[in-house]
């Protein structure tokens, strides 16, 4: 089958077996996906993945020897692949699995192919009515429903998104849901547009007040972005850590203690939350969709994603 | 009068003025101080701080023009001084105001000294069961207290103290109210025999076990420490960062948002608590005393307190 392939660089391959589902699992034929910015930073290195990239996709199971009544199932795919008897998986936290393979990031291929295989308890029905074009966008906003799992954001609480790209967009989204007094720092224009368009107020960097925000979500990735989220946030605030960072970071623990400070990671979601709210209309990630390509020229689709302010690239990949 | 004051180096000065009570003020004669980890760092440096040192104490109202009815009374007090009006306070946070000073710290004399003057608000009335000797205990066991304030620790929870100084001592009993499954690491052997008193497991660093704690208390201050406390929890668990550190700390922020880990800060806490767990005599912190000397040694107990695994040392400040 035609597949992107990560091995050190990123190459479209058509030589890539067509995966077989083992116990439990279910053969997936994907119909689109999502690049994702920790795609791109798997093909700067991030780690050491080698296989098929992507872990954002909807698709219909096209086997699935232990469930045959669920061939023909239009479904989304949670990419953490879990032992089931590990000590996190026994407490609760499959996400966490020791032993966990994540699809198109670690030790499992992923969704920028024709097919991939999961476990059928990944694989969550998508309701008819949510189009393919929203559905793909479950896994990045399952992501963003982590945040209001970890902790209560009430509806008087002051909030602040740094970063207003892909997924600072869904964050700010559903942070609105809760009413509270929500500015997302955006840099591009089309970032701050598409804010716009939702009635979400957007702020320049250098507007950000200081130590005043209940709750700042860092969602750039970089240390400039850790750095204003400190700036912003309240003495007895709280920062969630929303995306990964290259090495190491200098920061003044000193300063977090004397200010009390809650940091908190936030990594994978809920995705039936994540198909409610799409089902329910209540996001409609359709206007984030910058460009479409097929499987095809997936290459040119990475490097689009990859340039400035670019948003949400999607991969056809049945084309 | 006399007071230990510090102005790079430690000295006992027997000119200082007594201080004067302003409006809403008390002057407290202090009749017995704690060294604390934070006078030994101001001693190395930490701070910019000039006066006299100290911050730990117990006294009594000697004059207090706006309430004479309260001269006479035994006290101890809360060490911000804050302004009341700025949005901290406003908030509800006065040991954070934007304005503070705190005694002994920052901007305002200390209690190693025959008298020192506090606003009448931060000073909290000692029952008479309670000694001075566990009364000058009332700031760090608030301090210990403020953990349980931030995060709840429930009964089934496994909890892991890193350090057993005096901070950790106080932290620990604290937390053993709980219920919870607690152990402390301890490296010296009076550390190690002051848990065992009380029925506290202790631990060496090296049998900690990897990613299991739901809770790390990380109370050494030292690089090593948070290391350690980041080595025991477990995904999705919680680290209290209850000390200081010198200089910026690195640390793995993408291991944080993978793991999902809770980093909080902790400083000052709630005094009534500190005083109604003493009262009870749920905390006995008399085992923790290690020597007593009069105010005219104090730079001696300055020293004794900062040999290893020495726990309090107390001064007696009328003599």
């Amino acid at each position: 089958m035609k597949a992107l392939w990560l091995d050190g660089d990123p190459s479209l391959r058509t030589d890539i077996a067509e995966p077989e589902p083992g116990a439990g699992e279910a053969l997936v034929r994907v119909r689109l996906a999502g690049v994702c910015a920790t795609d791109l930073e798997l093909l700067r290195g991030y780690g050491p993945f080698r296989g098929v990239l992507g872990h954002e996709f909807v698709g219909e199971i096209a086997a699935a020897p232990d469930a045959p009544g669920r061939v023909g199932e239009r479904v989304v795919g949670e990419i953490n692949v879990a032992c089931g008897r590990c000590r996190e998986c026994l407490a609760g936290r499959p996400t966490h699995c020791e032993r966990r393979r994540v699809a198109g990031i670690r030790g499992h291929d992923g969704a920028f192919a024709e097919y991939l295989c999961l476990p059928l308890v990944n694989l969550y029905r998508v309701p008819d009515s949510v189009p393919d074009g929203a559905a793909v966008f479950a896994e990045p906003l399952a992501a963003a429903l982590e945040i209001p799992r970890q902790i209560s954001i009430g509806p008087d609480q002051r909030v602040l998104v740094v970063g207003a790209g892909r997924l600072g967009q869904l964050i700010a989204r559903v942070l609105a849901l809760t009413g509270c007094a929500l500015a997302v720092v955006a840099r591009h224009a089309r970032q701050r547009a598409l804010l716009e368009a939702v009635g979400i107020p957007w702020i320049a960097e250098d507007a950000v007040p200081e130590r005043t925000l209940d709750i700042v979500v860092e969602a750039t990735g970089s240390p400039g972005g850790f750095a204003l989220a400190r700036h912003a946030v309240r003495p007895r605030g709280t920062v969630v850590l929303k995306s990964t960072y290259q090495g190491l970071l200098r920061a003044d623990f000193s300063a977090l203690v004397v200010d009390e400070i809650t940091l908190i990671g936030s990594r994978c979601g809920p995705f039936p939350a994540a198909l409610r709210l799409l089902q329910q209309g209540l996001i409609d990630p359709s206007p984030l969709v910058d460009a479409r390509y097929p499987l095809a020229d997936s290459v040119a689709a990475l490097h689009r994603a990859a340039a400035p302010g670019v948003m949400k690239v999607l991969i056809d990949c049945q084309t």
